[in-house]
C-alpha cells in the first residue's frame, strides 16, 4: 500500500508531516508513506528544506494521494504545466486534500458536486471556484476527503487508516501520538470527525 | 529571538515538526525557528531527510532549545562525545524537551529535582535516571518543561510562546493551527496544560 503525500515548495510542515507521522504507525509489509513533489527538494513557508521520496507522476499511482497544503498553493492551482503532472482517479485511489490542498483538487476538476473543508484563510478562493465549503474540519464523500485547520491532519490520516485497514488501526494510531493522559479524549475527538465516513 | 529545535538521526516528525510550525506563527522581527542537527542533514525515524539549520554548538547559545525525540534517542543518550556539543543552560535560556527527548535531558543533568513528562515508551528509561515521570502531558518549572506524547507538542511550542511572548500570542498560535469548527476546545485544551506555568 503506496501513500503519496503531494507537497509543494512553500508547504505547510503540519499539513505534510502530522499526517505522515501517524500514517506510519502502521506496520503492514509494504505499507509506504512518501512525500511526492515536483522536485528533489522542497522548501517549506518556513525555511525547512526537506528531500522528495517521490515524482508527482509517480505519486499518481499511488494507492492513497493527500495534497498538502502551504503559502504558494494560490499560484500553484494556476500552473496548468505543473498540474498537469499529477493524473488522479477517484475511482482508483483515496485522495485527500489538507487545507489549501483543497484548491488543487478542486482545479484538478475533482470537488465537482462535493463539498469541502478547507482553512479560513484559502475558504474565498475555494468558494470562487463555485465549490461549497462546510463550516467544519473533515469531510468525505466516497474516496474523496478534504480537512481545514493543521491540526485536523490527524483526521486525515485517521480516515486514510480506517479506509486502507480498519477503524480499530486508525484509534490506534491515534492513541499513540496523543498526549500521556489525554489518550481517550483525543481518540474520540478523531474519531467522531470520521466516523461517519468509515461506516458501510 | 532564536528557538533552536534540537533534532537527531531518527526523529519523529510530529516531535520537532509540529512545534515548528506553531511557533513560527509568531511574526515578531528576530523570531527565527530553527532545526539544529549533528550533521547537515538528518533522516527521520519513517525515512523523511531534512537540511539542519544549525549546528548543536550554535543551538547551545539559542534563546531556547526544544530537545526532540526519535527512535535512536537511548544510544544518542549514551554518546558523550555527541551530548558534550550541546551546552544548556537553564538560567539563560527555555529549554523544553519533547517525549524522549526528556532523556537526553536528564543525561545533561538538567532533569535533578524536576519531574518530567515523557511518552509511554521512554518512560522506564528515563525513571532509570532516578527521574520522577509525571502521568500527563506537559509539566514546567522555571525555565525547564518536558512534554509526553507527540501532540503535546502543541503544549510545548504554546509555553515558549507564553513565556517568550505572551499568552494572548500563544492563545493566537493555537487558534490559527486548530481544527475547523473547534477553535475554541482546542485552544482551551493546550492553555489547560500550560497555563499554570505562564502565572506570575
Amino acid at each position: 500500500m503506496q501513500i503519496a503525500i503531494v507537497t509543494f515548495d512553500g508547504f505547510n510542515e503540519l499539513d505534510s508531516l502530522i499526517a505522515l507521522g501517524v500514517l506510519n504507525r502502521i506496520k503492514l509489509p509494504g505499507w509506504r508513506v512518501l512525500i511526492a513533489s515536483p522536485d528533489e527538494f522542497v522548501t517549506s513557508m518556513n525555511g525547512v528544506v526537506m528531500k522528495s521520496h517521490l515524482s508527482l507522476e509517480s505519486a499518481s499511482s499511488a494507492d492513497a494521494v493527500l495534497i498538502g497544503s502551504g503559502s504558494k498553493t494560490r499560484e500553484i492551482a494556476k500552473d496548468g504545466r505543473l498540474l498537469e503532472r499529477l493524473s488522479l482517479d477517484p475511482s482508483r485511489q483515496l485522495i485527500g486534500a489538507q487545507c489549501s490542498g483543497s484548491l488543487i483538487l478542486s482545479r484538478l476538476g475533482l470537488l465537482e458536486g462535493v463539498p469541502a473543508c478547507t482553512d479560513v484563510t484559502t475558504r474565498p478562493w475555494v468558494e470562487q471556484q463555485g465549490i461549497r465549503v462546510l463550516d467544519q474540519a473533515f469531510f468525505a464523500q466516497g474516496n474523496i476527503a478534504t480537512a481545514g485547520g493543521c491540526l485536523a491532519s490527524t483526521y486525515m490520516a485517521a480516515w486514510l487508516i480506517g479506509r486502507l485497514v480498519n477503524r480499530q488501526a486508525a484509534e490506534e494510531a491515534i492513541d499513540y501520538v496523543a498526549p500521556v493522559g489525554e489518550k481517550t479524549v483525543y481518540v474520540e475527538q478523531v474519531m467522531k470527525n470520521v466516523a461517519m465516513s468509515l461506516r458501510g
